[in-house]
């Protein structure tokens, strides 16, 4: 995991340079709109806000002009559904005819890649005034960009719903950004597969990187090898008519469908119906547990490239896009290392470690997927002095890896401060950036580095809860690969998160609404609310701790309170926001504090009903520690309150023992971890310095309280 | 719509045998649980609580003798799945192979009917021990019912999840227990479809009856008559490989599938392709409005046989099932009246009038489905003396039609007093009978009676909200299908609904958490709680006043305040038990005062706080009424509790000034409407009352309340 340093915040460009204009009393926008209202995700490379606006009304209609075609009038009708479902007007059906009287008019020039690439234009420019809107784009993937944009700036006040003057120019930074799904350690239904695709279009993100294979599962069905799918996989994999389906769905969508193998290792399931190609001796069984495992495909005999080009040209033909990846991490050699025919082979060959034996087995893969016109990308593992220059390199280490690869002439992707199965915040992955501030690269060089891939890997996920865990965070990295570098607002991407999310329920996302459906079935009941004050501030612990500390397997049912509790609380970024205003409110200490006072009582009123409920329901058992810590927390915090409130300095003892509370609290369990313990150790911390504040300026006085209460001590 | 009188509260016999046994402070049974405290729905004909208790821990398994097979097997998986789901357990993964000690046993004698069927052995028994469960059915879809029963028996407390001690014996009262579902107005994906077989299922119904032409769409491919589907559905229609999967899904779940093609009227869109089979000159469009629509096919020539020939031999082939519904409603013979040629035609024939010409056609019909070897059904309209005895009659008007198909020896279904798209409480559909008490139907004409169907008609529903008008309200129609005639306990039935309607979102069923997703569309925003206040005490217009209030088309978005509401409002339904309860307490009036202070408080506020919501959010602009309706429903309500509280009578002038307010807020707006009008009303006017007091009984005066106020003066 890497994250990159925080810099500075710039607002884009054409933001900065534009004034917020007021807004008068009818609440019509005489002049133009503040950017700051706007909630556009990315945010366009350039944004120019203007007078005027253009009212939505039963009679909004759409024109084309010069180049239209089923992918672009499909486009359309879906936007024009969203627009109706939001606004609940009743929109004629069918495009307009009349480009002169059109609400918007959208001018496209060519279909674009028949196969949506990697070189595709996806561009758009689009214009709003009071009489129409313009959306003007040389491709059809440019002009989709740009409805998602127009549905974007959709506003609605007393006169009804409009859209504010403005100019917009949109461009990718990146032409490479994608969302890996990862099927093989979870299946996921088709639905799942398809309103994830509909939630990337939405934020521009533009490849499908489907991760079908794993240890844990092989999930494509191969007419040419069928003990694959039929033996590796429970039943649950795509036919190929549902693969197909998928690409011309993405495709209507302008997303590419990149498919990756994983080879050699995390090959258990390929291996169940085919132990022949492993390097140690079967029977193998779908593995069922979370890690890395040992079973890797036998790189020195020849029947394994054969079989490999059976399958992956096989794979070559279903799907059209022009990269194959084709894994290649975390395989560990271990059953190399203890097979002698292997060793043997080695000797012969000259080649003195299992990474140099792999960079043969990969030299081999890629004459295997060149004769079958596939570029090749595999993880970082795969870079090595041998591996030909048209390779592609997956970053999942870190920046520094792409950046060698870079220098050394390959492109290259990132995924390193990507990964969201690991349950950081979107400000942390926001701010990783593909080619970061300071880099060393050359301008020349930095054109290798293609853009970047959110990880979404599947241990801990199902399909009720895979959604919350992509959305709404990966608008962030989307807008981190499509916006200019200068986009770097981590509270200002939060205040348009939080919009587009909802947003994003109308694709069928299901991040937002399957929350309190997990907490009833866990409590038994509809009155989940003491349930849902506990979960809104604790967080899954974060890294690969899930598993440490709560251990399942791929079979568990994925229904626990760390599968309802979601990463990047929104609750404790409110909460903490609300003490820094309250102390920095000294010595008055009046700002936020009704807020925070009854956010405590809710806390506390919350840990005394919980115990009742987790009597009841035996799935709850283990919040019970967490409950108990709601309760302390929540005191710890009303003294604090008490004490601030009353210009009345705690004593280091209690300051102490409070600290010592919350260190109890601050530690895991049932694999969550409370997130606002920093936000109430200043509280507590500010009690017992209360008396300093005599002697020290507010400002540097709610610095020390900053610094001594951060980090928590425990971890 | 028909209702049954509401005869009297009858628990089922065994019920009533049963004395409730107290639970020990442990918290375990140590006698037999208290049947009261069972959620089983529907109720199984005979039930035994004995002592003891199954612990339902990691070590739980099934194990299966006698017969098994993949469908029972996949019904098992499905059952731990959901088992697992709930109590958060991981589960051994396959069946156990040891019956002594696996934790439950089905013992199933055979497969059952091949494909489902009207005369399939549904029975089942189940005995929970505190060693082991027993499931036992002669066939397969038997011990599918007993594995639902099993599920539902599920409960917890300290000691963790476990099955009380019990014996239950199980069966049908009627064979065809069925949901409606209308695609043809609106089209339902195949998710969507699923997802309600598997609520179905849960509750015991067997047959989905499919409503697949429509004058508003055809929804299912003809590879014969290809421009059926091609011209007449919009692209919305499933192809011959999705209805084999549907009758594949269903039959899984022990569902019969029974299609629909409604004829000769409802049938403008199998017209759009084939005019020549209309009763007037085309061309002819896929209607968009609701109601009733002249075309009709053309009855009197050779033509329309051959075409019907063709297509209903290739649904005959394509569905299984032995019944084939063929519609025959709302024919007005508006074309056939102007149609020359069928006038001569029905003079030559002797034909009398357009009932006796739709005979005719029915009889060319029946001949065509004997034929493919399929019975006929249609509704009520069919029923002529012409009509050959083997048709079915589906009464949708009320008993009293097949009650005289009954008499004349036809078998026959009650769809009237189960149309759920009319918006009618849970109660009500619940005491609407097939035979109702005090039938005139010897005992061997009842036998015609079959059963009955929930009709969810398809005007005004979409994916999104089609669940909440289905569910949780036929869970009250399957009961009354299944269980003993007795079993008429509306509290109970809406206690055990609540349990049930919580349970099959674990199904994916969208009932409960769409409400939220758009409730948060339509205020643009994640704060919905004042919003969500006044949704739960309004419901949708009931009969077809929708239209009327609001017409939309079959291309309107359905995502309006009125789509978010739902029927049969659980607080409305609370603060009504809640003022009774506070009106029986005179003159203490203590009883439940604080809830309907706070819950009038609550309506106060949310009165007040969505104002500016609604400035915010155009689309709720319709909503505006209602929201001062709100504040004025809140204030009456509260002047009435002060005037009890301080025992102080109201004047009349106060009262009728309340009632006026009351009046007009109980005036439908946006087509909703608040049912807790009643219930303000019986506060306004005991306060007015409270003089009387004094010399009459508490129990009177609360009598003379109740009757003063209800029905409310508006309608």
């Amino acid at each position: 995991m890497k994250t990159v340093k925080y810099t500075k915040l710039v607002l884009p460009l054409t933001y900065a340079l534009i004034v917020a204009c007021p807004v008068n009393a009818q609440g019509i926008a005489a002049e133009a709109i503040a950017p700051g209202q706007l909630n556009l995700m990315p945010v366009p490379s350039s944004v120019q806000t203007q007078t005027g606006r253009l009212p939505i009304t039963a009679g909004f209609n759409v024109a084309v002009k010069n180049y239209a075609d089923d992918r672009l009038r499909a486009g359309i009708a879906r936007m024009l559904t969203r627009l109706a479902g939001r606004t609940v007007l009743t929109l004629p059906a069918g495009l307009a005819t009349d480009e002169g009287t059109a609400t918007l008019v959208v001018q496209c020039e060519r279909a674009g890649d028949l196969i949506p690439s990697l070189s595709e234009n996806e561009s758009y420019s689009l214009e709003v005034t009071d009489k129409q809107a313009r959306l003007v784009a040389p491709t059809v993937v440019g002009a989709l960009h740009g409805l998602e944009t127009f549905l974007q700036l959709l506003q609605g006040d007393r006169d009804g719903y409009y859209l504010p003057g403005i100019k917009i120019q949109g461009q990718p930074r990146f032409p490479w950004r994608g969302l890996l799904i990862d099927v093989g350690r979870h299946y996921e239904p088709m639905e799942v597969l398809k309103r994830n695709l509909d939630a990337m279009a939405a934020v521009k993100l533009n490849v499908f990187h489907w991760h079908l294979t794993e240890d844990q599962g092989f999930r494509v069905e191969s007419k040419k090898l069928p003990k694959l799918h039929a033996l590796g996989s429970d039943g649950l994999f795509y036919t190929q008519d549902q693969v197909r389906e998928i690409i011309g769905y993405a495709r209507d969508r302008g997303i590419r469908v990149m498919p990756e193998f994983d080879i050699p290792g995390h090959s258990t399931s390929w291996l169940v119906g085919y132990p022949e190609m492993g390097s140690a001796p079967g029977p193998f069984k779908v593995e069922r547990g979370a890690g890395i495992f040992e079973p890797a495909l036998d790189p020195t005999r020849e029947q394994t490239y054969k079989f490999l080009e059976t399958f992956l040209g096989e794979m070559a033909s279903l799907f059209p896009d022009a990269y194959m990846h084709v894994g290649g991490d975390e395989n560990e050699g271990k059953q190399w290392d203890r097979n002698p025919q292997i060793q043997v082979f080695m000797k012969e060959k000259g080649i003195k470690d299992n990474h140099a034996l792999q960079a043969y087995f990969n030299q081999r893969i890629l004459k295997i997927l060149q004769k079958h016109g596939k570029k090749m990308i595999g993880w970082e593992e795969i870079l090595h002095p041998d591996l030909p220059k048209d390779a592609v390199i997956h970053s999942w280490r870190g920046p520094a890896s792409l950046a060698e690869a870079a220098k050394q002439g390959y492109n290259g992707i990132l995924s390193a401060g990507y990964y969201i199965d690991l349950m950081f915040p979107a400000s942390q992955h926001y701010l990783a950036d593909p080619i970061p501030q300071g880099t060393t690269l050359t301008a020349e060089e930095a054109k290798h580095v293609l853009g970047g891939e959110a990880t979404m890997w599947g241990e801990w996920v199902s399909p009720e809860t895979i959604d919350s865990r992509i959305w709404p965070r990966t608008a962030a990295i989307a807008e981190r690969l499509w916006s200019p570098q200068s986009v770097t607002d981590v509270d200002d991407m939060y205040r348009r998160l939080s919009v587009i999310s909802r947003q994003l329920e109308e694709l069928g996302l299901t991040h937002e609404k399957n929350y309190g459906m997990l907490l009833r079935r866990l409590a038994a009941s509809e009155n989940t609310g003491p349930l849902r004050t506990l979960t809104s501030i604790v967080e899954p612990v974060k890294q690969y701790r899930r598993y440490q500390m709560r251990p399942q397997t791929m079979l568990s049912p994925l229904t626990g309170l760390v599968d309802a509790a979601r990463p990047d609380s929104e609750a404790a970024r409110q909460f903490d926001a609300n003490v820094d205003a309250f102390l920095a409110d000294a010595p008055r200490f009046a700002l936020y504090r009704p807020n925070i006072d009854h956010t405590l009582v809710e806390w506390r009123t919350a840990g005394l009903a919980l115990s009742p409920m987790i009597d009841r329901s035996p799935a709850l058992q283990e919040a019970r520690p967490l409950a108990n810590n709601l309760s302390d927390i929540a005191a710890a915090g009303q003294e604090a309150m008490s004490h601030l409130a009353a210009g009345d300095g705690a004593t280091t003892q209690w300051r102490d023992a409070q600290l010592a509370k919350l260190d109890e609290a601050a530690k895991p369990k049932a694999a969550l971890e409370f997130v606002v313990i920093t936000s109430v150790r200043k509280l507590v911390i500010a009690a017992a310095e209360l008396p300093q504040l005599k002697t020290t300026s507010p400002a540097d006085w709610k610095k020390r309280i900053t610094t001594l209460a951060s980090p928590p001590r425990v971890k």
